[in-house]
């Protein structure tokens, strides 16, 4: 090149996809637009990391502006996402060869990745190419995870609105059960994503306004799982108050490690089994309390549920998209920003960062301080840490009944490399 | 009684709940107000019908005006719902004798009885203890369900703000799985209510709004579900758009009636089987297709949504529940008020009223017309006949980050009659 040329930026979205990690990449858009000098174009890569890999390279700065700021009000991953993890340096260096070669062909000296604790370990790698094989790229990761399972950040991004839906979602059916409950329906189980930590299931306690309100019982897989305590407790609470909700993390366990809902085609009541923690509880009531029950998993409708994201964690979603920019701008790479609470009530936050290298496949547990002696519910430590992350209703704008999600044209950019097979 | 006393009116809610059968109770409640000459006090029978065999009576004018009016915001039966079925007074005289009894004993002699096709057949035998038992009682009843198939009114209140929230999930969702389907879940599948009647998946039809556009397929009762027909149409929307979107209806079934979500121990396939249509066909997919997939079964979440309810049901629900009180104070019984469609586009709807006993058992089914020749979608006829129905966001209050639902007293009328250990 006999002039200087701006360097362009790589953008992606990896792992399972949020109510909000669209803001994230909004975040990284605007913001490097804001450096013109510095950076050229964001070029997205089409589901995750693989575009990088195969040169399949969204140019954003083709979108019209109102549909790129779309992203701001659109869940899910708008360039696609992935669930590809590369392997070390030393075990598939042509995988990093090639990185850089796509990188050279378009110019890309910024790397941003926006996703969880596997994909952190995906950036963190990349980072790696700058010192080991010397093409200069600053890769900084952009945190996203329902599962709110990152270490150091306070929360992750995608989770507050996880929260918020879980929460009102169990607020409403409790309802239901309540009005149902003299002559139908006794038990409602909801089922919940976080198959290691009980973050997500901890949030439905929030329902809760009063003592003995829904949710009765939260099963949490930190905490075994005994059939005779659920079952009386479930007994209990249907005495007490003439129906029971109870929240079910899909990780829910027993002592010995294994997953409630993963037991074979016979499960250990002697119960058929298709899947589904909910229904094998549902069952397992039935039979052994006699009580009618009903239950749902909110699967995929939880965590895509833009009509009701929080708008603190949209807010969030957003400067973590934009301070990684800034990281970038200020020189960093292997670093990821971080959400930091300043105060609880009233809720404040800024924007830290850390080392990637100390997030990057560490799993952050919940707390025992945020769960009840009794292993069913949640604290008052608990409740204050979710509380404010649900707050604020970040409605999209609706047309004819249904929220309006930005479409884009995800334009390629022409391909500049030859053909290779093994891409 | 000496001098004149000015009557009572009973209200009570029957059958599912919905997430505005609370704003027919407002309707009612308010309305009455409208006529203090006329009508007394408002007694909520506490569950339904069961409130008045049980003299279980709620006095709606003791709660502080700001939590009554909270009722419209409110899903589910605040004063509790039934589900239980009178016998008609040849079989069961002794019923009626007791609601006689009650209804004296409280001077009750308006009844207004807030339910669906089950309940119009109750409330029709209440309204015949005028005539056929002498006791001056008029009864209207208020319609409401979510499975939208009582005849003659263009609608039933319940049904829009499900058919809203499934539109909305459908849209997510699929943008989810748009976003995974590269290198993870294929093919997604979501359950709707719906017994009888394809309503409310025929709703989930609207989440698309171009050629192609998620929910591929749609699974009505109406239509014969054949194996390879439907494993057929999944696969090619797979090799067309890289991922399918599926909404079932719960009362799907083959042509012999049977449904497929209720198929014993072990399904038609071979697998075992714990309830659940949504897990059913996704095991089916997996094992002909190998298509990795996600499902969800929304159950109670769907008829509680009151965080997303649709304005033009909240509406028609609340004036339906005015306009009972309207029929019986012009002097109307055994009748209730319909939704009238004036016009498609723009959306215009009136009240009318019909005749009870044209209503009571009486199932409307989804015209063939809506639903698309292959039996997998709604037609355009469809689309128009649904669009009004979503039409407006009714959002709920907020504190705290969840919705503000109204908590009454429920006040009970104290008990005029003697012990009868019948009731």
């Amino acid at each position: 090149m006999s002039k200087t040329v701006i360097p362009n930026a790589f953008y992606a979205q990896s792992g399972g996809v949020t109510a909000v990690i669209n803001a994230s990449a909004l975040g990284v858009i605007e913001t490097a637009q804001k450096y013109p000098k510095q950076i050229g174009k964001v070029l997205a890569g089409a589901n995750g990391i693989l575009g990088a890999l195969t040169e399949d390279l969204i140019d954003t700065s083709l979108e019209a502006p109102s549909a790129l700021s779309g992203l701001i009000n659109t869940p899910s991953g708008a360039f696609g996402s992935c669930r590809y993890k590369l392997k070390s340096i030393e075990e598939n260096r042509s995988e990093y060869e090639r990185l850089i070669d796509v990188f050279k062909a378009h110019n890309i000296r910024y790397f941003f990745y926006n996703g969880g604790g596997d994909s952190a370990d995906t950036c963190l790698k990349v980072s790696e190419i700058s010192q080991r094989l010397n093409y200069p790229i600053q890769a900084v990761h952009v945190p996203k995870t329902i599962d709110n399972d990152l270490p150091i950040t306070d929360n992750c991004p995608g989770f507050g609105s996880v929260a918020k839906y879980v929460g009102i979602s169990t607020r409403e059916a409790a309802l239901d059960v309540a009005s149902m409950c003299a002559t139908s329906t006794k038990v409602f189980i909801l089922e919940v994503m976080g198959r290691h930590a009980g973050w997500i299931a901890g949030a439905a306690g929030l329902a809760a306004s009063e003592e003995g309100d829904a949710p009765h019982i939260i099963l949490f897989p930190e905490i075994a799982f005994d059939q005779a305590t659920f079952l009386a407790k479930v007994q209990a609470t249907v005495e007490a108050h003439g129906f029971c909700v109870i929240v079910a993390s899909e990780g829910a366990q027993t002592a010995d490690g294994r997953l409630l809902s993963d037991q074979g085609e016979r499960d250990a009541f002697g119960h058929a089994q298709l899947g589904g923690l909910a229904p094998m509880l549902a069952e397992m009531i039935k039979d052994k309390l006699g009580f009618k029950y009903h239950w749902a998993v909110a699967d995929y409708l939880q965590r895509a549920a833009r009509h009701v994201a929080s708008q603190t964690d949209l807010d969030q979603a957003y400067a973590v998209g934009a301070a990684a920019v800034e990281l970038a701008i200020s020189g960093h790479n292997a670093v990821m920003p971080t959400i930091v609470r300043d105060q609880d009530a009233p809720y404040r936050w800024s924007i830290g960062s850390t080392r990637l290298a100390d997030v990057a496949n560490v799993e952050k547990m919940m707390p025992r301080s945020f769960i009840t002696e009794d292993g069913f519910n949640i604290t008052q430590e608990g409740r204050d840490y979710f509380q404010p992350l649900i707050h604020g209703e970040a409605y999209p704008p609706y047309e004819h009944g249904l929220p309006q999600y930005t479409k884009l044209t995800n334009t390629r950019v022409p391909k500049k490399l030859p053909d290779d097979p093994r891409w």
